[in-house]
């Protein structure tokens, strides 16, 4: 018997507008973001990744969240990627184009370049969000879903879940983050010059080897509810030592180990400056939950 | 029963005077290098490595090449590394000599830099191919073998291979790319340092489990076999879209995610303004093999 | 039955003097450092680190060793970490204060950053001794214990260390070093991130298969073994060879593989000019042990 | 006699609802922005930062707009900086304040960064705008008035200005990008040193001859006359080639030659496709002004 | 009366085979190159700047040679940069086109970016040269001349020398250099800027004031008088000092002090091992010229 | 009629011990620090510069100071350089040796590389002082002397100043900062060229013009003079404010301008919770001499 759907989120207050996400409140301080079109496998309209901005934006400093976690809305699909139809139809300068015919090609290119980042900038803001990210992958994940989920902290996925780097099949370099950050997330050049370089699928326990997910659970119902157990417990700890790890994490990503290292130091010199010190130390010693200021 | 030999391959145009290496076409816009040395473990002279560099550097302009499977001519090797006994008389300026005795150390230092850049500068040619290259490992794949494959995109080997990063066993540390490109290329700083301090050999499972090869064959002929298959898959995409990729994860590995968002756009304003879009969506529909111009 | 401890060390000559390390010479050029606080876990307090620092200080130009081995003294515990208690008593800088309250933020800010800098130097030894070190890690091992291993070049485990990056727990982002290596060290930021935000426990097994531990050993004992005979097969190498080798990985993590094939070439014009390489021939040829002089 | 003042200028189409900057249009794709709030010397408050990026992310895609002369309002000042009172009484976080008491540090410093990437990113929207931008200094020029003349792209000063990096004078290390940029402006890192530390005036004459400002002109009017000349030069030009001109040079200043190369390459790669080469020729061949399509 | 033209030069042996340059030796290890088409402004085509890369590589590794002067032939100009009505008729890629039309923009970046590379690595050729070039400016010298210039070691120029960065008048931004290097070789951005997005003219005077050359010399007689009593004086000096001194002044401009610092040390842990210190020290002594073997 | 010699000194407390450095306090929070072998030119021998580096250490964490002058002592020089026949006699790995002859070339270039680092962190401290560091150069200022006065922050010389980059006239490259810092410090790569691959003299004005110094004395006795005025003025400013300044300015050196301005917003978001603000604006209003808490 399969697991019974959750019951309805409670919502965050807040983020009652937006039109293309569920966002709810699972529990205290923590924020679950469900991309709503499940009618067409999540797909992508510009909208939503203008949409996808400003909801991470207003996370970030939101002092009310502190764990993210990031799913698809229904059964089906994480998400299956840019809507290439809507792209198509609404004149997108995104989509590869007939060769430049008839137009300037340094004008075109000017404004595909703008609007590249735009898009760049959209998914990215993932990334940036202050509070970490748990993305839950499950069903169709392609494309796109690849971009998104690797601007994420953490990722876990369900057994059938199907992930492919498909822009190939559609005569592109994957151009929203996929070829920048994959890399970086995995440990296996080889592997990832494969599934990007022929688009084909891997499945789940492809990506738990290669370390791209952290954490494979038998359906979609149980991955998310991994991902809200992880995020009750990183929401649980001081927000000024979880937000501080996730910057310094991302830093040294980017970075040598010297200039890490460095930053690192500026970063404690203000942060360690916190009540939240004395305040875990004290709840160890009594045995009790510690509370920390809203950050 | 071991597995047949491959029939003779048909030679692909335009190669035919490499003296070191059989050049011939297994499919359409596929080739295939094999190091033709077998009597020797497809060790390599010096005449081998300038050739190697013409050789991929021909394949990287070659229209008619949109993906190279590379592998070691015989059974037992992929490559046994440098000829030392070959180098040794040659003169080469190569090999760790006796300390610099009898001669002015900043001379004997120069020669050795220009040579060491020159060697590295051929092996290297392997990763600036603008087109994805397979590699092979099979047998004894020692020294120079593991400085070759790293420059390779995709790894496979066959169950039979024995691989080591030998270089210390000989009194220098390896400089043709092994230190530069393994620790980039696989998930474990603690493996490569053992590895590489200590010249131990690995095998084929060792070597999937680390990542540093992303498919194991049980035989050569098995492994070509598979390298041939994925080189076909790729050659059938967009060549727009597979040489940009290639590009694209390249440049990754080396910049911050910032760094290589900024130039991924730039490279897709230009890459997009392509008609490999509209053929590829267009056989998607027709379910047809889509045609694309050659690059 | 459990395993019999070792035989008591021969002490190695000229670190006599360090009152919180035992170092022995375990064989030939080997020198093994034990963290010898073991009633308190091997916790470590401002002295400890300090005298790290001299240690490895002196292990890194001393000619007569060429690969060290680190562990912690006792059953127990490779290191417990930073011993809490002693630095609130001590007055230390390094612990996140009561908000700033009553004392300028920017002077306070000053001391903190001179402190973590003077923290992290001394752990840094650890990766800037010239000779190869590996890292036994057992029992409990967390907070600094990552901290620490990180430096290290290889780290081997017993099956039931028990480790965790801990800081979050006690209200801060780790700072000397973890958030700056792990990343690079081990294959799969999801994990990384996973173990980093939520301060939970991991395993021998779970290190192994990211990639932190290159090998499980069924006990402290056998892992303490392991590590020897590692140490001695380097130390058996030509030194020129090895510190080359380290030097070089630990430039290549830091560095674009350009940068880093460039300033490989550069070291080696120099490297070669060795009589290691004739030594390691001729041995090579005559079956027997190669010689080589002290680096 | 003083110089008579400017006729009234043609206001640009789309700007007139700012309210702190006048936007006029004195020639074709010319646009003109003062700083509009004379009587407290253009100092600068929350509102006119982020008003400042507004108005500069609007040129910066505006196809009538080729080339922005930025000057101040009145005769009395480019800017004074910052409106420290105004800023004192909004309870802005970007003042330095009391040393924390009774607030925790860690909270108090993530309300600082936050702020303060904020107003960095207004004061960058000049360097971010893709058309190149003049700045014509004048009058009071010092706190802020460097940051933000900084980001231009030329400047040029009347023989009146009297100019201060003062921000130590108020406590504080310059932080909306002076220190950043100043000294990639300038050639004498001792003379950045010295008016950076003491906070001292210098004038239009030292300005001059350490590259600060590439021209002097004798009164305010001079000076915004020869920005408009020199605007009107530019937008005479290939829009095309002037603003990969500015993007490349930008891109120059913050890498190496080698990766300034690449990048050049690429982005000409597509910039080359375009008519404006045979506009530009053919115009010099018939002496008539060549006339380029919008960008 | 005007300056004689210097007797005709001493040809270094081995180049008389270059068809475009007259390379002769007008002292011990010194070598003047001259581009040698005064007729056409010494306007460049594709196979002259084919052949410079060819020339200057092997003056780079000639050990007769110790220091190089770039001069152009006859007095109106140094270069009048790129023969663009050659190009237009050779078909180069490397001329803006009709906006792509008819063509696939995909394939045309491709072309272009492979020529630019092509073009970018000739003229690079001469920064590449191991042993110091001394440029001497005169007459018409824009475009080209000065990616040309920029990739010399000093500048010297004529009172005469007419200068542009001219390539926005053609409508494209520079890109064989020009913007990459322009900046990093004189002191102040304003200027830079001004003239490279107005492509106006500038002279000697202004040259020398910002910094672009170091010398203003009457004629080029004269100027090419002051560049080979430096590369004479340079020649006598011992050349593991003087190609070292490049080679790291090269690679300062690129990194970071620290950066910097490591791999000087690296660099001269080889070079100090040389005779040339107690040659020059004896010499000294003696008051005699040193004589220092080849390099 | 010479300018009379300054009175003695007044001791800085706490520096007595120092052998070759006299260390003194002109003024409130102060220091000078003298250079004291005049008899020998002030030449550098290794104790010299392993004290140099102790001194630096301890006035960069000293509370009383907030500004460094250093000169030498004595009429005739500032420093003439390394005293190489002290090198020579005391064996130091430095000098430049007779081409490794009868030692292994790679354990030489260790030991050479090991000590090339010491002298450059000797003398990097200068560099490294949290401080403000006036270098005051006057008479023979050559070889070591342009190393040393590099790192200082501003630089002020006599009119009589005769320097030079003087290490190739001793057969080997500058490897102690100058080639690392020099580029960095001034505006004309040409010029920097052009004295360090000559090793010619230059003098005070030359220095002025091409902004290596800031300001040129009459005497060696104006000059210093000048520096202590200017100490003075920085050491009346809030030391939060000028260590920051300094810091971000070292930092800005050696990073892009994006990574400059995010450290410097993490430095300041601990920086502006000071108590300088405050004074510093209230002394302003009451026209009263602020008072800083130290650091």
């Amino acid at each position: 018997m399969s697991q019974p759907p959750s019951p309805p989120p409670k919502p965050l207050e807040g983020y009652a507008h937006y039109a293309h996400y569920i966002i709810s409140s699972p529990g205290p301080f923590v924020a679950h973001v469900e991309i709503n079109r499940p009618a067409k496998l999540n797909a992508f309209t510009r909208d939503m990744w203008l949409e996808l901005r400003a909801a991470f934006r207003q996370l970030s400093a939101d002092p009310d969240v502190r764990a993210v976690v990031l799913s698809g809305a229904g059964e089906r699909a994480f998400t299956a990627g840019l809507d290439v139809k809507a792209a198509s139809q609404g004149g997108s300068a995104l989509l590869p184009g007939p060769g430049g015919r008839g137009v300037d090609g340094a004008r075109a290119a000017t404004m595909l370049r703008r609007e590249v980042y735009e898009f760049q900038d959209c998914i990215s803001a993932v990334e940036r969000c202050e509070k970490p990210v748990i993305c839950i992958l499950h069903g169709i994940s392609i494309g796109l879903a690849i971009d998104l989920s690797s601007c994420a902290d953490v990722r876990l996925c369900a057994a059938d879940t199907r992930m492919a780097v498909k822009e190939v099949d559609i005569g592109m370099a994957a151009d929203i983050g996929t070829l920048s950050r994959l890399p970086k997330a995995v440990g296996s050049s080889s592997w990832v010059k494969e599934v990007c370089l022929s688009a084909r699928a891997f499945g789940a326990d492809e990506a738990l080897k290669v370390g791209f997910v952290s954490q494979v659970l038998e359906s979609k119902a149980a991955a998310v509810e991994a991902g809200l157990k992880l995020a009750n417990l990183i929401a649980s700890k001081s927000p000024v030592a979880v937000q501080g790890t996730k910057e310094l994490l991302n830093h040294a990503r980017d970075h040598s180990v010297d200039e890490s290292l460095r930053y690192t130091a500026i970063w404690n010199s203000a942060m360690l400056q916190s009540d939240d010190f004395s305040s875990a130390l004290l709840s160890g010693i009594q045995k009790t939950k510690p509370r920390f200021e809203k950050l």
